[in-house]
């Protein structure tokens, strides 16, 4: 950390702040520059510090120099993870895709997505059981029935199946039924689920929050790492910002950039990226492009009729088309050096 | 509801949107526009519909015309709604003050922030026992031996306790304690937990996710609502923006908006919505000024060794201050026809 | 547009809104809901109105149905614009790739960079002559005689030039020198500098502002083409958004989104849009998988020395090797049906 | 600054960077940490240094530790600066509030403005003659013809006038007319013009871009005060963020952060900040409350027939009743210790 005093700071506040720097275990490095002072906290102990140090007389700002989080990073493990589970490669090499309707609605629904997507080329099942709804008037989801209809949908094409958990009291529940934990964007900082999750014999497919930082992200997967759990994706689905012709802004420099500081696979979901179905299709194109290990695609036989996101579901022959494109960049991209 | 159709829409494709709009149990009404064709979608049914209808071919858009929250609406209740619990009164003409640490850490810095806060005109003891913390690696607070303080707190000082609770197993444990339950920004949308807060019997402190929409907040209240609770307040924190110099962007006209669309009182946090101890003293005068129905403020006994959150909290003389021009301000205004 | 009636309007307001409406010159068309009344007001007057309506009383919300910009639409003009001078191409099929440095330095920096970018494929030079930089005391580019430099590499290369302009009196001197006018995302709303290049033969690249959404850029673009010059490509660089990690936020929606809208062409600037050389190469892959029309990347022969962007200048090689993906991503996306 | 070194950066990378900072002229003085090596780079070089030195092999990150901004800045100039012109009078304990028309229409609406202004208490005119409009098909200002009438205005009421200035051609002509130069937010960043008004005698407006940050806004006042004008004003008026009830979103704690950072005085703008006329008066007096040295409000005789801006301007009534909260709030506070 870079402790940054005030330009007119007096020396009595700078002697105190490496007081408090040493009293924090780590060692002090003054450096007086032309117009103001700095002082370097050398040592491996992290945030916490930082809000006790920035709250000193004199203090300009606390500059911090390490990233906070560790076992996620790609210092601590250089080689890429491969997230595996039943018919589900994501990462290292592989990629994923996660396909099927936003809701489970009913058997013939989900079984017709299930076909459908396995035909088109997808590598696992999507479909929502719990589903959180902005408003308490919107369908929640069929809830166990939703599971065990996903459960028959793998029993007949193979795929694993990837579905939402959204409580703690559910884990147990969902991980009986599902091969992947899906946690939402609305419960990536829901700290106890992701315990719960990181308790768990089962991959887990975190969503990135709609406002959360690379840093956020990196620590909440943080929270199911510690808990034993090594198995987590990271998943991109667009964050809220000013732009409203889509329904939010989909960034894929998260792909690279995850990529460049942890081993964790990087999933696209393009779907919920742009809300809007013609717009899918070329972004998932892009999301392999840019190098992403696996992609989250919302596919439902008849969008016009489905109970949530329709807006945003493909076809299954849109679908289809999608993983033409899609393998057709993977390919070309495999042949370049 | 109205869905406008694409320039191009064949008549057959309105014809077919007129059927899915009566279908679903609502009236359509056809208007030709010089360049394109819209249909009015008449009646009472709200969200669901939006998202089946968006997906229809030759749809443009659909734009809804009903807010879809029903019960926080003033259209509903006109009259403001009061909360009030002990010595906490917050709405309908009551200024309300909530103030302590962010972190209970000690008997004696809880029992001297209670102290120092109720001097100087606090309503209400502030305390977080139960902590969301970013990493894994930061202090996560005392819990139960938190809750205990805070209530021993409020044994000598009188001052009503607001903590927050963050999983639904905890709701009954903290409600056990605490006079108000907050939900954190980062459990806004937390819906199994919005649910339990909404059955017992304790006013909750719901704050806004630091990207949600207002509509968002609304719907989430309309949860707690829903499950009979009434006595909610909303509370502005600030939200995520490009803006690096503050922790969040403060936007007080939420308070104005709000107290248009609804019944329910608004606090303003100018601790959270800052990040710095000198913005706060005149960000609250300004919240009131807005005219806010509470405050939520961070005080610490000394800041600098406070294990959370020490530079945005005002010591107990800061926050003596802040009072006397908070209630200039209130006053000033109470006496403005 | 749609006058939406507060729920307790009068049948007094409801019957002025109607005179408003019709004073204005379009048809009113009344629409009696469940809980509110609406008006549809019909013909083809657009943005002023809307806010004149808005203030009427008891009037909630005017929304808009018509988008407010015309020539650019792609309902106006249904087949895409090709742009085109010198050896650049762009739209409709054509895929043409603009690089160089961020500013003119020398002409050895500058030949070097030409015959660089020629070599891996290229189709136009960019440099900077005019810089508009964000400090007084950063560089602020080499003026007339940068723009001497660009011709002179163009006369070795026969590469096009593309070149800022940055205020109306220096237009009549960049087109002198440069086959394509770039006006700066800070300037895109500067609307005497967008008549003035709508005035001359050049084409214009039109980069988006930092904060513009689609709507705004189209309607700079409609400045440009209202002054007779229809040869404008319109620039994605990156968006402000609560990301530190990267520059800007670069989304690549913005190229199927603007395709579906206008029939300009759409170039993407991977460099301002990541502000990181490593992120480039992916999201250059990526863009042209999206289905951009063109590509604009900073190359510097020795970025560590750049006077400008050097953090996010590719050299000679790593170009040379983005090319090479790019190359690869359209050919594959060509080769499907 | 600091060069903050990758992890694994060897130490020939350490001992290049150590020699490119002593190239620029500054002092190294490199830092052994226990995870990487840092190096503070000492004296009073600025922001074209960071740009180099970050692309570095083997660099992480480069941090700066000064401001980049200096005449602007309180260090430099520790006592408030107070604007001020004619009947104007900003800063250093003033309080000035601009009053006015979005646009001047006609003789009579801007009489009708400027004497229901003035007796309410403004102390300045504002008023559009050239107007910057988003769509070239919306009303664009009566120009010199409206600079004549503001001249009008003044004559008979004493009121300054601060009126827009849009480019370089006009600044002359308008500086002819107006006391006060506005610079809208399109145009924080037009390099040129703000050349331009530095380099005259009258009072600058400098509206802070929808998305410029702190930073920004200070460097292109720095542009101005670096011509030789040293009357600037800085303006919030709110930025672009994912809200959309309200027009902007309005962030007061600009109005601290300024005057901590800088002796301009920093004015508020709840018309345009909020875009809805039932926002203004509570957002008014909470920038009052926080601080604000003025206010700039859209006031119109009859704001539903206004050319532009109707829906966020004040009828005279309101604006009086806006007065009397604002005076209320100004003298509570100035009488608080």
């Amino acid at each position: 950390m870079i402790v940054v005093m005030e330009k007119n700071a007096t020396s009595e506040q700078v002697a105190h702040m490496v007081d408090r720097v040493q009293q924090l275990g780590l060692k002090a490095h003054v450096i007086e520059g032309t117009e103001r002072t700095v002082i370097a906290a050398i040592g491996d102990k992290r945030e916490t510090m930082r809000e006790s140090l920035a709250s000193g007389e004199g203090v300009a700002e606390v500059v911090p120099i390490l990233a906070p989080y560790k076992v996620a990073s790609r210092e601590v493990k250089p080689e890429p993870t491969c997230v595996e589970r039943g018919s589900l490669k994501v990462g290292a090499g592989h990629l994923g895709v996660i396909a099927g309707p936003c809701s489970v609605e009913s058997e013939e629904q989900i079984m017709e997505s299930a076909r459908a997507v396995k035909a088109a080329g997808a590598t696992a099942l999507r479909g929502g059981a719990f589903k959180p709804r902005t408003s308490p008037y919107s369908f929640q989801g069929l809830k166990e029935e939703g599971l065990r209809l996903l459960a028959a949908a793998r029993e007949e094409t193979g795929l694993a199946v990837v579905t939402e958990v959204m409580s703690t009291e559910d884990v147990e529940l969902v991980a009986n039924y599902a091969d992947v934990l899906q946690i939402g964007a609305r419960n990536m900082q829901n700290y106890r689920l992701l315990e719960a999750v990181g308790g768990v014999d089962r991959p887990v497919l975190l969503k990135r929050g709609a406002s959360a930082t690379m840093e956020e992200l990196l620590l909440a997967a943080e929270y199911i790492l510690n808990e034993g759990n090594p198995n987590v994706m990271l998943c991109e689905r667009g964050i809220r910002t000013f732009e409203s012709h889509t329904r939010f802004t989909l960034p894929l420099a998260t792909v690279p950039y995850l990529q460049h500081k942890t081993h964790l696979p990087v999933v696209i979901d393009p779907s919920h990226g742009t809300g809007h179905a013609y717009l899918v299709p070329p972004m998932a194109a892009a999301a392999v492009a840019a190098g992403a290990d696996g992609l989250i695609i919302e596919v439902h036989p008849s969008p016009e009729h489905a109970m949530s996101d329709g807006y945003q579901s493909l076809t299954p022959a849109q679908f289809a088309a999608t993983m033409v494109r899609v393998r057709a960049v993977a390919q070309a991209l495999a042949a370049t050096p």
